[in-house]
């Protein structure tokens, strides 16, 4: 060993005990004739102490000589120091060095080690090992290790098995696009990498496993969006003999064990909502309920009073915003053009302002009388000083317009607080969705989620009216999570096939094995999948994934500190029988 | 929840208590007037009774229906059995019957699902799921988890942090093959897959994170063997500011604790045979060492002796075979034939019988007296009783031939046990290997392994007698880890890279950002990788890794079950701007 302690160990206790220390030169400082390090490890920071007069003239020459991020090795004594550090647990002593090794000299690097780096996004990723040094990004990391870890042993202890399920599999081109790798020893012949273990755990569902659980990697080629990564983690779980309330129970169960265990925090009972009241409630199917602002529709109040801009719309909903009636017309205007963004696409906003004596100010005075707007302040929840913002448009629409402004509102008014946690159930999704694109049904979680018992026979003339039994874990307005209950019977399975416009041929040939499997006394089953990465970083205080991945990739899929992708050798591609083509073959 | 208990949980003290229960149907006994019937699950078996008297009429008639594999859920009321089978947890109890659901009726299955099986291989592969329902199956799964567990919550006490490396990094054609997977993003780039998370895990050292370990697929694109898989389970780690032997320590005290946690055993300090002994002694790097037979080097009494066979050879070596005086000479016929099969190659084997009365009979009597045979049977440690075997021929191919006997001589008098653990550090590899056919040296660990300091010199003139800071972990005649100190400054890297016959473009190319990353202040680390694939099998009594992977591939690298890899549709492959050719395209 190189080291007696590490940095983060030595107190008062240890005073006049001979150490020996290993690390790196965080900071020096040469005041003459002492010279003062900071020595710096994953645990802690220990001050060093090069003496003129105290230590070996070797050893303190040699101390003038050291620069930010040497790897150093040292021994000394441990001293008690004059003006104490209370902030820090070493900081009552200091090392007197007497032997000093420079392990490892550093190129001075190329952004500073410090909690606020000079460094850029860019720059950072290149050198990521660097980066990871900086104490926020390793502290990240470290969170991550001991999130896990609760979540393994808690599902350890509610009986789930970790089984490792392949990852050189077979490509399905339903859903997104599948990461792909050529077989040598099988010419022409592809795997994929698995976008989820969805298909092997309902398997080992099969075979009679009864809980199963798997934190593992999952890959989508997908046209990556900002912080979505080609390759992530999810929480992979499935349940034998239940029914939806246990899943939710069971999870429900694992996120207030996190957070009690990991943030101390005790969480109620978690509520429920149906999609379609999420929706008309927040305008989103994954609400941040931290805050209220909840919408009000407003049809019964603001229609058929004149005012064609409402009248002719499907909807008409409005938010109260707290203490808004204080905002200048210039701040109001902000709002204005903010939902006009191409990002947002709202064609623009009705306010009021319900003042602190209870009159009221609106920009459409001339349609509506104050009797309307108490109704509107009623419908939003607006109390005097507040602000209500009104929209109007094609429900869907409107309502996701709306649920942008609210979002956007709360962030600057700061009620999206990163250490409050409120996690809700959003149920009752519906199963399929129709896509006007490919003039077809698509399954709104996957193909192999139950529909209600009691809306079978929907599936045979409306089918986009039946519900599935899905549900998706909602925390801080993030989705970290969804499963649902899963066909269990190959009849029902070749339907949903059907519906998805699946030809018998192409059903058998991708899932034959597991419809055949259904036919050797597949047990009911359900699960969840949640996204580790996201679930860090909101328990972490951040919505930012990458800064809880270690080597993350950029937004084009890139690792540019390793500079992958990349060409291959000629001779890898003629042993993978496969030819590069060049982009535009025409 | 379709059950109020599962099907290990009953005994008399539930006595009278009204239950549901829900699995699979095992068995069904039909005595006339009276059904009773093994329900299974993942925990146990239940015994129900379904009788024409006390079961409702129509739950009487629809149990004769019932056939194996039939996923049923029941309710009826718990009883004491009259004759109680003492070998089961729930052989007190049986369920008298009052509902029965068939929840999903089961086709016959292509084989029995019990302990022993009529399904054959190929078989059982292809049902896989039915295979993973037979109880040792199952079980074996179970252990893994549990030595998992085991292993993570160890290593995260010893305050290593659990850091998920990526999975789509760059290839890099030294080693073994690498499995590539096409970017469509950046045309004619690829990724490739992990064969180890090699580079990472040092880069994580260079960024301070001290201790690290993961528990992680890696693949290699290898003709396979039988027992090979083309993505393994690797356990990982690496430490920083220590020496070879702080390694040692700490997973030496991983594997006491996995014995003692997981098999209740207790193990002594592991031996330590450098490699040179381990060849000398046992003829292998992995030497089993739970018996005996141990090499005994003959060349002083057997050369020079007239007997041109032993005289013209660089190597005479025996083994004594505990008993095998007793053998006849059909017998030991038997053993010439078998090291004469072209998968061992000797050239034929010398016998003597050390004889309960002390005498010798050997079939080399001609050349040899009983002065000379004593003194062989000193220097193998044979005993009045036993049967000694010589082999001579060129030293490392005897050595090899000898140590295949040895094994296969064991194997067949049952002394590898498999509850029997002997585990052994062989250390003192040596760096590199000359290797004829490439006319270059290659690592014979990779090449970030450290020559030993003071060997450094040889570096210039000798190089293949430098030897490396690394580390094979031995259990049971089966490497199950190996690892080193690695290099951690960039003109050593070098000149490494240099010996193995990288142009400087080339190891810039590939490890680059290692170098750079070495220049940042890379302190001194090390660090092993085991097994767990073997690892589980070894502890859990058998050496077959197949045994205890839930969806194994087969040694044509295809899941039968799946029936991956597969051809990609025509669009799939456009997207990615590759083209397949034929396999012989002249």
């Amino acid at each position: 060993m190189l080291r007696s302690h590490h940095c983060g160990a030595l107190n008062e206790s240890h005073s006049q005990t001979e150490v020996t220390l290993a690390g790196w030169v965080q900071k020096v400082r040469n005041k003459g004739f002492i010279v003062w390090t900071d020595l710096r490890d994953r645990y802690g920071i220990t001050q060093l102490v090069f003496d003129e007069d105290r230590s070996p003239a070797e050893v303190y020459k040699k101390s003038l000589t050291l620069g930010r991020e040497d790897v150093i090795q040292i021994k000394g004594m441990v001293i008690e120091r004059e003006s104490k550090n209370p902030n820090m647990p070493t900081g009552g002593i200091e090392i007197l060095v007497r032997e000093l090794t420079v392990l490892n000299a550093a190129k001075t690097p190329p952004f500073t080690i410090e909690n606020q780096t000079d460094g850029g996004d860019e720059l950072r990723m290149q050198y990521r090992y660097l980066d990871l040094r900086r104490t926020p990004v390793r502290e990240n990391l470290i969170f991550r290790h001991k999130v896990t870890m609760a979540i393994r042993n808690f599902l350890s202890q509610a009986d789930f098995i970790d089984v490792e399920t392949p990852y050189l599999i077979k490509s399905t081109p339903e859903g997104a696009r599948d990461f792909v790798v050529p077989s040598r020893m099988n010419n022409g012949q592809f795997y994929a990498l698995p976008q989820s273990p969805q298909t092997f755990k309902q398997l080992l569902m099969v075979a009679g496993f009864d809980k199963y659980f798997q934190i593992v990697k999952c890959f989508r080629d997908e046209d990556l969006r900002a912080d979505r990564q080609p390759e992530f983690t999810q929480i992979d779980c499935e349940m034998t003999f239940v029914d939806q309330e246990d899943v939710l129970q069971q999870f429900e169960n694992l996120i207030k064990h996190l957070l009690k265990e990991i943030k101390g925090i005790q969480h109620g009972d978690f509520p429920r909502m149906t999609y379609y009241e999420a929706l008309q409630k927040y305008g989103n199917d994954k609400p941040d309920i931290r805050f209220g602002m909840t919408f009000g529709e407003l049809n019964a109040f603001a229609q058929n009073k004149g005012f064609n801009v409402f009248d002719s719309q499907a909807l008409v909903v409005g938010i109260a915003v707290k203490g808004g009636a204080s905002l200048t017309r210039k701040e109001i205007d902000r709002w204005i053009d903010w939902v006009k963004r191409p990002q947002v696409g709202a064609k623009g906003l009705v306010w009021v302002k319900y003042n602190e004596d209870g009159t009221f100010k609106s920009s459409v005075d001339k349609f509506f009388n104050a009797e309307d707007l108490a109704r509107w302040a009623e419908a939003t929840g607006a109390k005097p000083g507040d602000l209500i913002f009104v929209m109007a448009g094609k429900t869907h629409e409107t309502r996701v317009q709306l649920s942008a402004l609210r979002m956007e509102i709360a962030t600057q008014m700061g009620l999206r607080k990163p250490d409050e946690f409120a996690a809700l159930w959003v149920t009752d999704f519906p199963l399929l969705e129709w896509e006007e694109e490919t003039q077809r049904y698509h399954a709104m979680h996957h193909p192999f989620t139950a529909p209600k018992k009691e809306q079978l026979k929907l599936l045979d003339k409306n089918p986009e009216k039946a519900m599935a039994n899905a549900y998706d874990l909602v925390l801080n307005g993030n989705e970290i999570g969804g499963g649902s209950i899963r066909i269990h019977d190959t009849e029902l399975q070749e339907k949903i096939f059907t519906l998805l416009g699946f030809t018998k041929e192409d059903a058998r040939k991708q899932f034959g094995f597991l419809m055949d499997a259904f036919q050797y006394g597949a047990p009911p089953h359900g699960g969840i999948a949640l996204g580790l990465d996201r679930l860090v970083a909101i328990l972490g205080g951040s919505e930012t994934i990458r800064d809880f991945i270690a080597f993350p990739k950029n937004n084009n899929g890139r690792d540019v500190m390793i500079d992958a992708p990349a060409a291959l050798e000629e001779e890898q591609l003629h042993e993978l029988f496969l030819k590069s083509i060049p982009k535009d073959p025409l």
